[in-house]
């Protein structure tokens, strides 16, 4: 029996114990990844909502990390039974895949599907967020975390998994001498991977929106292993461009909704001043649920946390105004920076201060400037009957360069956020609060 | 290798050819199949609704034979692969499967999944009506087809399937060597068979009504193979309770709904005329699709085929009166039999038409007499844990020989259809048809 | 315009502000009801979480009371414009119905659906399994809270309804002079009523199965209104027949899955010990939410508090043995009793220690006694033809007192709960721990 | 009691005769518009499939023009709830509407979903790819079976709508005095109509793919009647772009999926020469469900007919080449016409027959021209805060004129179809068919 033999033998038989998921129902787990997954430190992902105060808009959202992080492995699962069994080695274009699918070792195979369960192990609250202010990565954490003593030992006896190759497909920063180890990374990360088929599907679910739903069992129809990486069929591009489309309205209408935009620059400015203050320090946010996060703030008096109780009870800041985000303008760009974001709020606190006659709390204001986003088309596509492969670029598709960065542009929007009073809108106004947005205060 | 591996790796190796599907997404059948499912047979199942006259209540359910017979291949071949991998032979009660599964060959399975797509093959408009007027059965006239030239030579030679296999799997009066065959027969059909999990779902998504989606994945997991069959884990013991019950409301409100009745009556009282006339011989039904079967009768003048006319019209007889079907009552009996049934009639519409002093068509008065139904219980439960197998009657099921029983006595109602009219309807009262439904005339 | 046509006319025009619903898609509240429901002690509710530790079983069941209540809120006003639009009052019934449907005021509609709004409002963590330990019901917290000022402005002056009739509608021991009060609370709570339909469905949709999925279309099609409650139609007894199956089969697949019995027993064990040693008092539990719940436990060094803790890191019990509650049986009678059991509990703890030679804790072994559980079916049935009214009993459906009362005793099991540890595991099979439970020690 | 209140509780007390949908659920229909829908006329429609050939490709897709019928007319009726219920005449720009909403006639609104339910009735096997041979359009015949003497007399009596108004809101070429004419055109046949709604939402259903899947609840609520038409919410601008992408992904995946086109393009062939050649008359083809133009055809002795059985038995013509319209290249621009094509077609096939020493039938080669499509976004565009309406154009939609020009572009393919035989494939790549459909022959 050759190895592609022994991995599908494994695929078929191993993995057989259940777990429900409202999406893809039965999720079946190896014994191995079933004590994996019933850790504590993977159960912690429990605890943390993946769409973070979305339930704010969208009441269903309560997802957390855990169940997506099983519906990432199963996709992934699936994936894996496809390419090996899919008959991805006899098309044409097959003998390009490197290493050869057919080479690809069980070994391998245990350690990319246990990476593709515990890629958010390091998940913390409103660690996206909180990327440009110089927290550790959520993907370093993870790997950190596989590699301690007891989920290592776990994972090198009851997968049968080496817990280095496990760390290094999910932090990239990490080097590994195996030869799949490309390859397994461009599969958990790349324009049709597990995790974004999942966070789609079940973003859409808890929302009750129909954007994310993908075919996803056409998707794994129409991928193959090519060189380090996938290549999807002529066929298939339509299944590319409704991901493409799908990711841009869910962030239009769920992920920067105006109401979570503003939920979470509240939270993060709060964390934002107490980390300059130094009341919190970085290491103080890792490996928090969403509980322990409110505890921690709401222990202190720090008085900027009081934005973070006030999200809890619903009371908002209010949308003032918004400008386009334009890259051309050196005053967006400054924006980005977040110290510099900082004391461009204290300057214009200071200025409506001056207007009210009265003192307002540096967390009154907040400039909101969301990420830039990427809408990734580097796939290359496979024409199964000559074997041809091109570029994305090069494609049929009706979605080209342009058109997805005008998906991101459309999106981006510079915010003013500020707490509801009358006087203090009317200052708004009169210091002209759009005009400061894109020409800056004076 | 041994055969299960083998078998294991054909199934995760050949099925990729995809057939989108409403309910399951992605059916994908085998390259031999496939040219199987491309024949002329088998398409013009494409012409056979699944559930007839359905339409006439629930307007979306006009899914077809052909949509159907690809839906029972495919959770025959789900429940293949959860049978030979899902560490069915490390129970303790594994031992007692016989034929052991590790021994089941691979041209069984090929025979196997063939069957399951074919098994409908013969099926004709009203069929399953039909059967208690001598017409073949459509198992009987699936075989047949199986056997012919055309499809047996594509069955050995694409397939790899022995074709008197297959035929014997569908058509139980055949015998065929192969040891596999008590066990094959037995998972096509049975207490969770593929056939009854397609058709209550599908029907169900049809129709647009929940009863009867079932947790497929939940099912395929907790059955094993034991002796010839299949027995049910304790833990699946709910998932049989939810067929039951589902079966007895799919029955109620959409199989036996009264309108349906009263179209499938009026088709079938016309066909049993036409063949007591010899205006129709049997062989002239079989092999026809819903639209030949309407041109066939179209082309005759037979009075009586106006009642398939006027059914296409949805002009209706109506429910006139109905009492439960009473086993101890010998009229009730005597009505089962279809000859003795259209003599009732008869002098029913005599003793009418003394009263109304205008002659009456003899299909002007239909008497309904639903079919004995079946809520197979006789599914063994393992105590997987133990290996200890029992009969389900001595399972911890809410359901048994008594309440299954009496579903199906609550859903069997002899009835009295008529045309509406009003002079009619007067003197069906005078008569007092509901007495006569139980006591009979005079 | 009469009563009825102003209330038709609210109810089409007055609720306008969309929420979006994963189930019912878009949920339209009025203006007031929104401020109410925006009011921090609504969002409270968004951390509490509608089946407590049952996402351990289920991931995906995270969805939280005020999703829930949402969605109660949501059937209340569609039932509402079907009574009253839906020809109720010219069905030959009709004039049954006490008050007649026509004279339902529009203030009393009003406070009607903020009673189905706010119904939980009251609920804490673990309400339902605490009831038995002497905690205040929610109900009456639910109308406590209305009361207080705050609230009931909102309500008075911004929906326009009574607070009192509101708090009235939901707590059972409040009177209020409003004679619509009797069919108000017979609408909120009842055999059809649209707490239970929310909360089958839900917990379906977010456990993933089938089971609780209704058709609430049609449900909602074959109700009217009669005397101070509801009737359904004799073709709307499938939709009673399949409620009661469904609730059935919720509880025994889910709301009283082994492992949620075990966690919940745990929790449980440890807050009962905590009252009886006055670590807690009552009123430290109501208002909390989960997270709450959490922090106040991990606050005290209270030695069984470990079982919380443990339970969130999913170190649970392991069930020992369990026996079919016998209502014959003086023990399980006695051991319903939450202060019986837990001397029961002592002594077995006592007699294991001997047996072990080494001391346990008191919280090392649970007794858990499902509640008593109760499948109502005292719901009158209409014939609408000739406007008969029966009792349900006397109606074809296939279930009945006897049948209900089987599908309650066959989920009500005694277990005993342990520690995972091989000299404890042995011991209780020394001491005979199955006897034990049917039999009592010695 | 205003016209606008009248209509609302009209719509509230009178749609109360259920039918079951698999997307809508229940759908009520008034008592008047039951007797309309259980007439033969539409009846019919349950013999007409709306996507023709479709289910050769998606077998679930068996879907009829009736079901689509009542889904359009239940959108409709909700659109109409909606519009007047939702605060429409609150908004700032609701001055705007005209005629106002609360002047329109209740005999208007019964005309209107009269219309809805029965826009389809003319509709005819391939009416869609038979509209440019010169046959009717059903709309066309729609009216004209409206107004003949039985359906009229219903619609006056039972559904108390003017007949003559019903069919100028379904034929734009009839004129009627009715002021609100316009505006009824205009909601059910324009960027966010009934029609589209529902085929989009019902083909996805029914073929098994998520593209089409709409937020119907999110886009009703977002709506505004303004002027003679609607209006979108700014907000709302998602849900417009939701459709479009939606069309374009329906149009690539299912209704212009290859295969769907070459089964049509044989259909269509052979009905085109039996025209030609007098075989038929296009009378002959109007007011035909599937079986009887089945019947037609299989009458006859016409040659080109055997591509109609073909089709019915799967044997269909292979896609030889093809090439990307070009609105710019003369020869696609002749193409386009019905009698050039025929034209170019039999040149062709004498080329070929050169090459081959043997004759061709006239429709072994077919050319495939799809016909131009059109994605609307005329739809004025709402800033509900301040009233303000600007055209689509002008909106922050990622699409605009060119965006969805090129959704068209990529959709439409010129092809060459032919049936599978070796020396004819051989001589068409020797003839360079590929180079013919872009220079011509010569």
């Amino acid at each position: 029996m050759n190895e592609s033999s022994a991995v599908l033998e494994h695929l078929s038989r191993d993995y057989n114990e259940p777990v429900k998921d409202p999406l893809w129902k039965n999720i079946t787990l190896s014994r191995g990844l079933l004590q994996v997954a019933s850790h504590g430190a993977f159960q912690k992902l429990n605890g943390v909502k993946q769409l973070g105060p979305t339930y704010l808009v969208y009441p269903g959202a309560t997802h957390t990390r855990l169940n997506h992080s099983l519906g990432v492995f199963h996709l992934a699962r699936r994936m894996m039974v496809n390419l090996l069994g899919g008959g991805g080695s006899t098309i044409p274009g097959g003998e390009h895949a490197e290493p050869a699918v057919s080479e690809i070792s069980l070994e391998g195979v245990k350690a990319f599907l246990c990476a593709a369960l515990l890629h958010d192990l390091g998940h913390y609250p409103y660690a996206h967020s909180l990327k440009d202010v110089g927290l550790r990565s959520h993907e370093s954490l993870t790997a950190e975390r596989i590699l301690q003593a007891d989920l290592s030992t776990l994972i090198r006896e009851q997968v049968g998994a080496d817990p280095a190759l496990v760390a290094a497909i999910v932090d990239s920063s990490l080097s590994h001498q195996s030869k799949d180890l490309g390859f397994f990374r461009n599969l958990l990360s790349g324009v049709l991977d597990p995790d974004k088929l999942d966070y789609l599907n079940r973003d859409a679910y808890f929302c009750g929106v129909p954007h994310g739903i993908q075919d996803v069992d056409f998707i794994l129809a129409e991928i193959r292993p090519y060189a380090d990486g996938l290549v999807v069929t002529e066929k298939g591009l339509s299944a590319v461009e409704s991901i493409l489309f799908a990711k841009y309205l869910m962030y239009k209408t769920v992920y920067w909704h105006k109401t979570v935009r503003i939920a979470t620059a509240m939270i993060k400015k709060a964390v934002l001043l107490a980390l300059r203050e130094v009341v919190l320090r970085p290491e103080d946010l890792y490996w928090l649920d969403d509980s322990e996060f409110s505890s921690l703030t709401r222990k202190h008096t720090f008085a900027p946390f009081q934005l973070i109780r006030r999200v809890s009870e619903r009371r908002l800041y209010k949308l003032v105004t918004s400008v386009a985000f334009d890259a051309g303008n050196p005053l967006h760009l400054r924006l980005q920076d977040v110290q510099d974001r900082l004391g461009f709020e204290e300057d214009l606190v200071k200025a409506v201060e001056g207007l009210l006659g009265r003192e307002l709390p540096v967390q009154s204001l907040i400039i909101d400037v969301p990420e830039p986003i990427n809408f990734e088309i580097n796939l290359p596509v496979l024409q199964p009957e000559t074997g041809e492969v091109t570029v994305y670029e090069h494609s049929r598709s009706v979605f080209n360069r342009d058109s997805v960065r005008s998906f991101a542009n459309s999106l981006r929007t510079i915010s003013l956020f500020a707490e509801q009073s009358d006087d203090l809108k009317r200052a708004l106004v009169k210091i002209n609060a759009r005009r400061i947005l894109s020409e800056g205060l004076r």
